[in-house]
């Protein structure tokens, strides 16, 4: 079962079709003051194959800052009925509008993600992100709509409350951040609840990176099917990649996007399967087309073809960003290697922080890592010895041994959004 | 000029268009539980003449609670896309429930009322209120959309965000709740911001009753020209009543609703503009349909014809709630007489508190009132005088002399959210 018969199409009328959309969007994109002058050169009949794509020039968010706010537009702002802006008060933000049209097929991709994963019309969805600018809220509630799932648009916050909306109306579908999952099935047993009494059966789980071992923690803990989706506001939002049910790997939906990977020093494509810099071009939006953006999103194209039958390649989930990446001794840390390791360890809680600090001359990596209450036993020898481990097990992952700290369940502060997951104090 | 034909037409046929919805509105309800036992006696083909409405039985809020969750949908839950429920997290709460087209009628109306009040599609609109649950959030949200605007979904709090967005995207038209907006325009002056240079034009109040008063120093504290708005979730939200450039009374789209103000004691028509309980029908809610619901706001018909053009009837400004209505010694005093009183004094600033109270025996009514700075002077007796000048100008509203308070600017705390404006800690 599909939701668009795009998804099964075969790669050689896919790829013919990129290509004519591709030109289209080089067409439109001439008609904004950015790309009138970057793509001065360029004339859509240049192309003849999906592979000059690598003849564009790259969009960085820098671009996008400097265009700020209307430099972007292919039209009248008279034509817009959306915009989303990142947040902060200082420097310049970046925006995107978005035009009636835009949202409608922004809309269909995000129902199209949810239906890859198993939603289905007689669903109920309670969103449990914050609306507002943030693209997860507004994104996954008009594809909700979309697909004509019943939508609770209950918004962040408000455990109780949550709970029992799920509750009174079957609440089957979760949208919900990763981070908060975890809070919140400790919260919905703290209630009384047993959660495999709760109706609930699949969460959708994006907006933060977060590891296979975070995504089977939440499946395990909730005892719900967690899908992973990939989006940003720049390609619109959420309905980017999603999961499908086999969980092994986002379908990016290429009808929409061209998707390339890159090494981020060279700008090259990396070979087939690499890690490297998720770079992606619109091919269906009208009001704000982007060529070449450099999302600085670190992925590798997942190999072969998926037992769904859907023909649109799949990325791996998020393995940080190129900007998280921390330069500790000369050693290049992504903090995504540390979850991993960590929440791969039985004895590990929910919840660690890592602190990059300058002692004397020389910065240091600690780690405080929140041990389970059945773990954290009085007798010192043992603890030492699972602190050892963990240090052990990290060197193995990031070639260099961190401090780590012991700490009980609960001691490290979390809040009911993101999680804080790393302090650098060092002196530069 | 008008968005929909329908507002300016002639009385007759808009009566006949309104009795063949009801006529439908009725045959439709009879699909839930509860309609089919309360109209059980009664037939579509029975009504004859709109004014046949007096015969058909009221709805009430402990209607709506007792059919908590479905009993009032008319057809399967997998035809809604939509539900908005009351908070709270104990007690029966009320939910309602929208198919796609509900969601359509309801993003019409709501683009219908305020393109009566100037807006257009041209225009930019930041959305300042809430999402989730609250209607007032994405209705508003939806039929500015729906109108063509661009959007901006602030959601709530953040001033200097809102600030920023505001001048950054030329934003023409806030929706903001009328408590907010006074704090937001000092906060504006604080941050060194004169409000006429501030791009806005138009402010959308609602969600909140307050008086002409309180309207008027909205208007002159922002410089900008503020509508009024009417809406309850019962009835899909916001986009029921709506101000027109002549700001005297709401139109209530009398081809979605029919209304009748009533005497809530007898459940009798009230005469020809005296104040009552308005009681509301849908007449194009397919999903649930609510018949004569005893919405518990005051108000009454405004007389006459409105220069716009517009022949749906006007309703006044809520003159209070019937729940709200606070007996004291015998008295029936609403808080907004109260807040009417103290508004038409230039001495009084922008907060004041109503407090009921016990003492030995007796109840109190005691109001404290934020004085502005300019006329918080040390000469006591110059402070007794006010005090005195405002007990009296309350007695000759009330009826009775309260207990008056004066304190200074912003001793009264206030929330970024709804003012509490009433505290009753009576002994019962």
């Amino acid at each position: 079962m599909y939701y668009d018969p795009v998804e099964t199409m075969d790669r050689n009328k896919l790829e013919k079709l990129q290509l004519v959309r591709l030109k289209e969007t080089i067409a439109n994109a001439k008609a904004t003051p950015f790309y009138a002058e970057q793509l001065a050169d360029i004339s859509p009949e240049d192309l003849t194959s999906i592979k000059d794509i690598s003849r564009l020039p790259f969009t960085t968010k820098d671009d996008l800052r400097s265009q700020y706010p209307y430099g972007m537009l292919t039209r009248s702002l008279d034509d817009f009925v959306r915009l989303h802006a990142s947040s902060g008060t200082t420097g310049t933000p970046t925006a995107v509008f978005y035009t009636q049209k835009d949202l409608d097929t922004w809309a269909d991709l995000m129902a199209r993600c949810m239906f890859a994963c198993g939603c289905r019309k007689s669903d109920v969805l309670q969103n449990m992100s914050g609306y507002g600018l943030f693209t997860g809220g507004l994104g996954i509630h008009y594809g909700s709509e979309r697909l004509g799932m019943l939508t609770v648009p209950a918004g962040a916050g408000n455990t109780k409350r949550q709970i029992k909306l799920i509750r009174d109306f079957n609440v089957s579908v979760l949208h919900i951040i990763p981070s908060f999952a975890l809070y919140f099935a400790q919260k919905v047993q703290e209630e009384g609840f047993d959660v495999r009494d709760m109706p609930w059966q699949i969460a959708l789980i994006g907006a933060e990176p977060h590891t296979e071992e975070a995504r089977r923690k939440i499946e395990k803990m909730m005892h719900i099917k967690a899908y992973n989706s990939y989006g940003l506001s720049e390609m619109n939002g959420p309905g980017v990649a999603f999961e499908c049910t086999y969980q092994n790997g986002m379908h990016v939906w290429e009808d929409s996007y061209i998707v390339e990977i890159i090494n981020p020093k060279t700008g090259k494509h990396v070979e087939e399967g690499e890690i490297g810099e998720l770079v992606m071009t619109t091919l269906t939006r009208e009001g704000m087309p982007i060529i070449r953006y450099r999302t600085r999103d670190l992925t590798r194209f997942v190999p072969g073809q998926c037992q769904c039958g859907r023909t649109h390649r799949r990325i791996d989930r998020i393995a940080g960003r190129a900007d998280d990446m921390m330069i500790l001794k000369g050693v290049n840390i992504y903090p995504m290697q540390i979850e991993q390791c960590l929440m791969s360890m039985p004895e590990v809680g929910q919840n660690y922080l890592i602190e990059l600090v300058t002692e004397g001359v020389t910065d240091q990596l600690k780690v405080k890592v929140e041990i389970k209450d059945e773990y954290f036993v009085e007798d010192m020898r043992v603890l030492q010895g699972l602190q050892k481990r963990i240090a052990k097990n990290l060197c193995n992952e990031i070639l260099l041994t961190p401090r780590v700290e012991l700490c009980q369940h609960d001691s490290i502060p979390k809040n009911e959004g993101k999680a804080v997951r790393v302090m650098d104090s060092r002196k530069k």
